[in-house]
């Protein structure tokens, strides 16, 4: 419980014995999700710090109560109730529309944004107030598919946490088995790509020659925003599996770090960008810490690449892949093709040359479609190896036929990278890569 | 140096180191203002993380070694050229007033906002990003009375920086002989109500008997926002000097907590409002830590009262001192009245009765002209007592004839005190100053 | 790795990257115990510092890779070449004889313990000594039942540890969900009263309702030295699974502490006493942090019980048990005696007599043979409550017929108890246990 | 106030509520001497541990009102009824002086330090039990010289405190601005080589271009024991005032580190070593902290060197120096010598070459007669260089004619070096100082 907390609760018990009235939160005892709206509305019209603090208080308790339909009639009255003057801001907008001027334009800007604004600005000063909104904003985007009118409630909250979610405000922190418990809990929860099985597992993953960092914020203690998993390894692993089950994996003569594993932890930070600003800070913090890592490198999955694969074999004919790779991948129709060495080796050379052209050739709006891809070209990473039965695990063969992808960062050209993809949509790709494409 | 210096400073060397020239720093080589102000440009439209670091970086190096004439400069261009779109805003607004659609406005608002809003929060992420930004808001409130059209970019920053520095971000330390000099240091600097002559002051200000607080950010690392100093007495002390100067102060029986000086430390968080919490979330502090303490009251400077009085002496009648009072009043006439122990005789109930009608009667826009009173009654506080010969310093006589008062923080009326206070225009007052308003 | 660490690691480099000989460390390279024990002397007749580190160092690393044999060879030997120069000590004490001053005898003392002393007092400045030093004492004991001639080896070592694991040096820490994970595994490990079966039974331990404490000493970092688990109840509970299995412990009105566990971590400090000191600081500290707790107890095990009453029902006769309370006894021969309701039913009484019998008046050399009774009395505890099927555990039931035993830690009565005890070994027991003995 | 003073604080509260007699603390309520004594021999046959805490804690304050003489008479009494018993130990010296056995030994050993020994590390448990005895030695080492009986006393708190400060325990901590202020003033306190005059000076010494480490102990908390001011400079300095005075002394190509004072802050611990190992430990955290760094080196004073050149010229012969020189010397009899260019010129050679004599050839059993030199050459230091005018205070140029001398540390040949001067007495000398001996 940290100093707001007991600030607030030692406040809100005392103005209760007092048996003052002014909040009046008897009235909205009801604790109706109207009554709630109502209390967001008295937040943000009020003026006093300490019995603002307790409604804030109450508003988030009162939310975190509500069932799941609840919260949405909540966020659609809030909709209503916290939107802009309508009335208010079109005089603005014409007066501006006349003048021109600037200062008008500023005051039309703040009459727009005001409720909603001010709402989570005061909601952020009760106790536990930013992971509350956090949490709301992740209900928030549950609904949005089927509510595309809240969407309007969704750019302030992204406007807001972007801002307080600022990478200047971030903590780098290395996480091991000296990290505390309840931060080790959530990074078993929320590790995605690569399964931690248990606890045992976990200590594995933070073992000698293994690392993990994560991004912290100082208002959410405890709390790992995104992190990384990170293999030393000698040379550039090509198969998760030898980094994942290894029981020894020190090596005494690593010079490659493989990020084999990031994850996002919080729902409610989606679209807030962390993971790009994260590999960078890790490679950096391991160029000071282990001078003798010469090489950064992730080994990635290629999550939509069978998919595609398969309708192009359907088709029976595709734009991309050569008639003559297309008739050898028929062989993966059988689910257990891999099985077969046979099969296997008909295929290997076909198959990755359609990796190659799925990452680098398959786009939508102009960027491959793979996401993954997407991220690391748009980091400034290379494309640099592709790597057979990288991943044979059930869901690795399912997903990408068991191919795993190796983007390296290197810092002296992830900028120029970076330039050239923004730019011309040109992917990084190594020579290697470059020769399975033809 | 944290680990966004050590990574932006590593990264910037290796940048340079390959040659790479995607930031064409070199071109802008010049450091003219202008060059400046184009990097601003770039930083806004820049779509790399780590060059955008060291964008951030670069201009904020540049801005620290500008002279006073080159920054008023840096902010005339940059408010030109980061300034709204007009004809895209324009467009936008005309398209709202014929919709009335929130999400249209949603746009509207983000497009007015976009560039400014942009380029601060990417300046953010270069080490020190935070303090050079306060820095520059410190800078521009200079410029502003002479320059009001820079208003609109003050608008925009005080209202990023408010929601930067929105209390559920700080955090409340004690300060004590146990604090690092560098901060002890800045109290020192930043004390300005009462004057800490040396270290051996500080000592004692921090002594037995004796408490201090402070609000820090957390990427203000050893930086004071503001604190307060308080003094730990038995009763209510009315006399500033037996607080400051006396060596050994600690009180067995303190029963009373006196706020004797609130000080804001960083002239470029002004209007950023910090002071009500700290009040409230220092009383709550001492609330648990001392329980023996049960009443939080300051002793406050009365700073125009003396230039009110002459004025209505000098007028020779006046709407809110009754004649013969004024009469009497004309013994301050002569600068040594406070020598004279029969003209003190004469003038004491005169002026404490003048003192109790400055602070509840005497009024700019319906609030109390005096900003000490209007601070504390805007947080709920009392108008407790005044006290006779409370500051006896060069400054005290001078400003306000000696007077101090104490405003009382009883925390089962603070609430009921501000709404009043607020919705009625009512301040709090106690019946002993109550009696003295006849 | 700390200072001291690297500090050695460094140092020991740059030594012999220059070549030094002096140390020598070739010629004994043979890594042979008798080459270590030659370490040892030349560490203790050394005067550099920097080397002697590097030495320290040294002897430590052969130790830890040596076999079991090799340790007690190794110790054998150290004996021998680290014993008293028996011809100087005979002069002293000559000397002393006729002299009878205390001068000398302060310098006989010296020389008897000169050797080993400095050994251990200069292995201690190697990385790591102070564990290595506890790590060589649990094998040390480990030979002394076969090997009672080392036992002088380990009265010295047993004085300097006490000495250096002085409770005026040792750290109470809260062990909680937040605690790093390393130190945890070792609460699950050293837990050896009731098994913690997993990290998802640690952490029922360690939340609502619960709390762990543990000592350190600052220069074993992570290194629990004893702890103490405790259930926050509503009276005294009596039944050690209503404890443990549990799933939703915390009780609102909770009244009462339970120590349900202690544990010791380092067989190396064992005889080193932290028991009785941890107890009262825990009380101590709980009565602070939670003034609605007004019971200290525990809730403990009878270890020896089951088969001195085995072997009373044996015997056919007891002194300390009637006639007729032994004939009901005789149930107990059937294993499965517990599962009988009637057979409970008889015996309940005659055990509960029996097991109060056995821990007031069942001694050795004067003390209760109950080491558990043992510890609490000498600490001033009052045997409180004997609680029948207090533990239904396998282990339960057979050690001691499921019976659990509390002892009151009442603070204004642990010293008059302690007093009454050791002078007249009269152990406190509760009125009701009293009634019992007849 | 740590968790020890909590407890203790609370429970003697909680005794002495409960009305308990049982420490009798009344009887002996006179606080005279010799009442204290008799609570220090309750102290060492008590066996409870709580109040055991309890009556140390009165010791100590006792202690700490008593004044110097009642000190005095208290270590006299103390050492009287603390004293081993004669009878006992001569018994078992007898009986060792036939069995010539190790094991009586022991116990003959244990028997000699059984009272103070315990007495001490019960006293320990106390709340600031570490300090007070630290302190308590303090005072025994001030009565010493004319109390030669108490020496016994001292060589078992000696050895007590060398455990307890085995430097496997102390904790190097850098020094700088950021430190708390209560640290600091020690550090101003207790700067005796070179003084600092306020906290300007300071800052200064602890500013850019300037290092300060010191030593702490974990039970020692804000008690720095020893510390070292060091100057990073451009080649080796020779002049003291160059260092202190220089307002902005921070120099980009830094190569050397001048270790210029050291200081120990405790008079308690004279004679615990820990000097020696400061300069290792910081030589090595430098290294590793500043690798452009290359050479270690001391600033260091000559403090008896003008009364042995005063005196050999008093004396009118030397066997040390040439006669010819000593000639020169005479100018010296003039006490503004310095200040004429001429003088200066004339005895420049002459004292230079007088000095490196004194260091290397002026010995007392068998040892540099100046102690600084002695610790230096012990630590395996090699006298590098002496400096004309490197003190040119009114002290320098009193108590070495304005020499300062440069003592090299040098890793790869420190320990050659110690072995050299420990085994044959030979102290290293670089090859231009040794050319001044001729």
């Amino acid at each position: 419980m940290n100093v707001i907390e007991k600030f607030a609760k030692n406040l809100v018990d005392q103005i209760a014995d007092a048996g003052e009235k002014f909040l009046d939160l008897r009235r909205l005892r009801s604790k109706s999700v109207y009554s709630t709206v109502k209390l967001c509305e008295e937040l943000i019209s009020h003026k006093g710090v300490a019995s603002g603090i307790a409604l804030a208080r109450e508003i988030i308790n009162r939310y975190r109560q509500m069932t799941g339909d609840d919260k949405l009639k909540f966020f659609v009255e809030l909709k209503k109730k916290t939107g802009p003057d309508i009335a208010a801001v079109s005089k603005l907008a014409r007066i501006f529309l006349k003048t021109r001027d600037e200062e008008r334009l500023m005051e039309l800007s703040k009459q727009i944004r005001a409720a909603r604004y001010k709402l989570f600005n005061r909601l952020n000063t009760a106790p536990g107030g930013t992971a509350a909104i956090v949490h709301m904003r992740e209900d928030l985007l549950q609904f949005l598919p089927e509510h595309p009118e809240l969407k309007v409630m969704d750019e302030g909250l992204k406007e807001l946490l972007t801002s307080w979610f600022n990478p200047g405000f971030l903590v780098l922190k290395n996480v091991d088995w000296n990290t505390e418990a309840a931060v080790l809990e959530k990074i078993i929860r929320y590790e995605t790509v690569h399964d931690i099985k248990n606890w045992d597992d976990l200590k594995r993953r933070l073992g000698d020659g293994r690392k993990c960092f994560a991004f912290f914020h100082p208002a959410l203690e405890g709390e790992p925003l995104i992190f990384v998993e990170i293999a030393l390894t000698k040379g550039i692993a090509g198969s998760i599996q030898s980094i994942i089950n290894s029981e020894n994996h020190f090596e005494k003569d690593a010079d490659t770090a493989i990020f084999y594993s990031i994850n996002n932890c919080l729902r409610g930070l989606k679209r807030i960008p962390l993971g790009d600003f994260l590999i960078k800070q890790v490679v950096n913090e391991l160029a000071m810490e282990l001078p003798s890592i010469k090489t950064y490198c992730t080994l990635s999955p290629v999550p939509g690449f069978a998919r595609w694969v398969r309708e192009e074999v359907r088709r029976g004919k595709s734009e991309l892949i050569p008639q003559e790779d297309l008739e050898k991948l028929k062989v993966l129709e059988n689910e257990k093709w891999y099985r077969d060495p046979e099969t296997r080796a008909v295929s290997e050379e076909a198959l990755t040359r359609a990796c190659a052209v799925y990452l680098v050739r398959v786009k939508r709006n102009g960027k491959p479609i793979d996401p993954v891809a997407r991220f690391h070209f748009g980091n400034g990473a290379q494309l640099y190896r592709i790597n057979w039965m990288g991943d044979t695990s059930a869901h690795g063969l399912k997903a990408s036929f068991g191919l795993m992808v190796n983007y390296l960062y290197d810092l002296k050209h992830i900028e120029s990278n970076h330039e050239a993809y923004e730019e011309k949509g040109v992917p990084a790709v190594s020579r290697s890569v470059r020769s399975l494409l033809g």
